[in-house]
């Protein structure tokens, strides 16, 4: 069984494309309420709240409740576990087509002979 | 309305722990039958077809028929869009906190004053 870590998180909160533009909403224009952050996206309240919720839990995002509103605001989560897993698939992919291409030589060089 | 990219494809199918398993299985180990790969993960031949095809359409892996198996290989696919995301996503959290530990500053200098 393979275990479910922050990682996970982390992927399937930022894998939809709302998330990713609310984080950068957040980012960039700062500090929302969860109608301020639906508005542009044309999304109900509820929808917005089930994304928001989503980037909660990944920690991505911090909420509080000021009167009857929620405010949201970037958290303050790296995502360098995410960098390193995807340096590392960078890596494991250009050794292979090393391998590839080192094999594909030594068939042209045998053939050639 | 946003529209779903290449990177949303490429997250959807990174964000499970068991195909991430699958292509550093494929990276390291090389080229893998379906049965080969569902073997040390204890799951169904059909479960594991599933995750390939996640796989297969996020171009992270190719797959050929060789007689009665489906081989499996690590597709061409960098994952160089996703790591500018998280590279501007970086930026951004970063100038944020420098934003607020200005203002701490300024708030503190103002109180000792």
């Amino acid at each position: 069984m393979v275990q479910y870590r922050q990682i996970d998180r982390t992927l399937g909160a930022i894998a939809d494309p709302t998330r990713r533009a609310v984080l950068e909403r957040l980012g960039r224009g700062g500090d929302a309420t969860i109608s301020e952050l639906a508005e542009p996206f044309e999304i109900s309240l509820t929808g917005m709240k089930k994304h928001v919720g989503i980037l909660e839990r990944a920690e991505l995002v911090t909420t509080e409740k000021v009167g009857r509103a929620r405010r949201c605001r970037l958290g303050p989560r790296r995502l360098d576990e995410l960098e390193s897993w995807i340096q590392s698939y960078t890596q494991m992919l250009e050794a292979r087509l090393d391998r590839f291409g080192a094999m594909l030589e030594r068939n042209q060089t045998g053939a050639t002979k």
